[in-house]
């Protein structure tokens, strides 16, 4: 049997300032967060998730999101993209005011999980949704369909309520869609299977997958995707991650994980893995942040190769 | 597209009082050893690799061989099937005075890996193997192809190296082969090219695989061994393991994250997964061992289920 054929080079955006600082209690201070930015950034990424214009009430992690991207702004503006979290209307006011490259406006497949994201029906978020499309201006706007597979109060979300996400913002004049496996309880079989569902609708339309790693299965359901032709994927530096109002979200998967299994299989990503993972050391010895790659544990990881990396 | 169809259920050997202790550093005493031993065997596992007949010099954790194998068959004798790895004929003397039901005896198919494995080539390997084929009696022989994909030192292994050392061993009398990424660099479209080869030579011959999880591929690679009806494999229990010969190897896949993704696609494992974790919580706590399986991290492991796990 051959594999299935396969992208040619895919896009991995480092979410791991989003995504994976969110998952982090104690306060990081902003000058840690840029300089472990300014290292990412470097990296050969193209797109990063820089922060989330979220309330600081409800992520008090994030409380810094303009002054991060104003750091951001002044040494990678034009070299990087920016792409910002926002939950609501008050999230884009804040962001479009950054002038970050992209708003990244989430809302949950399950209602049951947007309630608990956002504390609005499926319905309000389409609405404030629309809203922010209608502002935005020059600025992109993607849609993270969250809990697209499964639901951590729900179980599995059915396709259709992943459709009526997607109708609704590319009917809004969205940028880019993201699906996102919240929880990580997607296994490559439900994977293939909703996203077969996607491609027979929407063709080739240029997806991102978001895949957690709880249960190990991340880098599985990338195969998956990729078989099916996605190749855009979000990953977080150390595999950092996890969604507070997700109850057993854990980590991202490791965008080095990831891109070394990528580039093990001929497929391009553009990205220097031993920078890196250069980076992930730093955080974890100088900022005390929580690692759990597979790429740091390694030999290879640890002391710069000994030719186990085939 | 559908997903390749799969196995209705797969076999999974339990090799972490194997493949796991021997990673461990500093002497399990034995009588944790058979506790854990015990705890595992009532999994609803049919089959464990028990021990080691090495030298004691070449991995002090496994001295105690023999005195491990008699507890084991003290209480499991006829419920679950033992195995134990042998390197040479002097551990299958080793291993057949024990009574054990099965003797694994590992030849790499890189000469390299080989001869850092057993200062043999991978000929006088193969003449030990038919030696010890001469004199099993009933009792039954493994075969193991270590570095069937990717040698620490050599880098990929050409499949042709793979089927000689299946050819040697079929013709001397093997009843069963299995075929070891030991160090995890294998990634799924390689795994996929080499049992290709394998299944047009061999057709539904039972090999079965073992999986190294060094680089957060094994689950992958898994997926796409089932995609080719490969339905046996190795697995150790909250991830431990690792070849103390070659540079990089680290754990196995984990029981419990193999059997999870199995069970959520649809397979069959009969195991436990609930009664794995309680076993590897104790093998932390108890005994202090380091684990590294991703069901054990999450909240379903700590607390028994917040309904996270769809």
């Amino acid at each position: 049997m051959a594999f299935p054929s396969l992208p040619q080079k895919i896009e991995i955006m480092e979410v791991c300032p989003r995504d994976g600082f969110q998952s982090v209690k104690e306060f990081i201070p902003t000058e840690h967060k840029v300089a472990i930015i300014d290292g990412l950034a470097g990296t050969g990424i193209s797109s990063m998730e820089v922060t989330s214009f979220v309330s600081p009430k409800a992520i008090p992690q994030m409380a810094d999101a303009a002054d991060v991207m104003a750091e951001f702004k002044k040494k990678w503006q034009g070299k990087v993209t920016s792409i910002a979290l926002i939950p609501n209307l008050r999230g884009a006011e804040g962001a479009l005011a950054s002038g970050v490259d992209w708003m990244n406006f989430v809302i949950s497949a399950s209602q049951d999980h947007n309630m608990a994201n956002t504390k609005r029906t499926v319905d309000e978020s389409i609405a404030e949704m629309e809203k922010v499309a209608a502002l935005k201006g020059s600025t992109k706007l993607r849609v993270s369909v969250a809990t697209a597979f499964a639901c951590p109060f729900a179980g599995p979300v059915a396709p259709e309520k992943v459709l009526r996400v997607i109708d609704r913002a590319l009917e809004a004049g969205a940028d880019g869609i993201t699906m996102a496996d919240t929880i990580g309880t997607a296994d490559p079989k439900y994977v293939t299977s909703t996203l077969s569902v996607i491609r027979q609708k929407y063709g080739d339309y240029p997806f991102t997958l978001h895949l957690h790693d709880t249960y190990g299965m991340a880098l599985a359901n990338m195969v998956a995707a990729m078989g099916l032709g996605f190749a855009s994927f979000d990953a977080a530096a150390g595999g950092l991650g996890g969604c507070p109002f997700a109850p057993g979200a854990a980590g991202n998967a490791a965008t080095e994980d990831m891109a070394n299994m990528a580039e093990s299989m001929g497929i391009a990503t553009g990205i220097d893995i031993l920078k890196v993972l250069s980076v992930v050391r730093t955080m974890e010895s100088a900022y005390g942040l929580k690692i759990s790659s597979h790429l740091a544990a390694t030999k290879m990881g640890r002391d710069g190769g000994e030719g186990s990396c085939s």
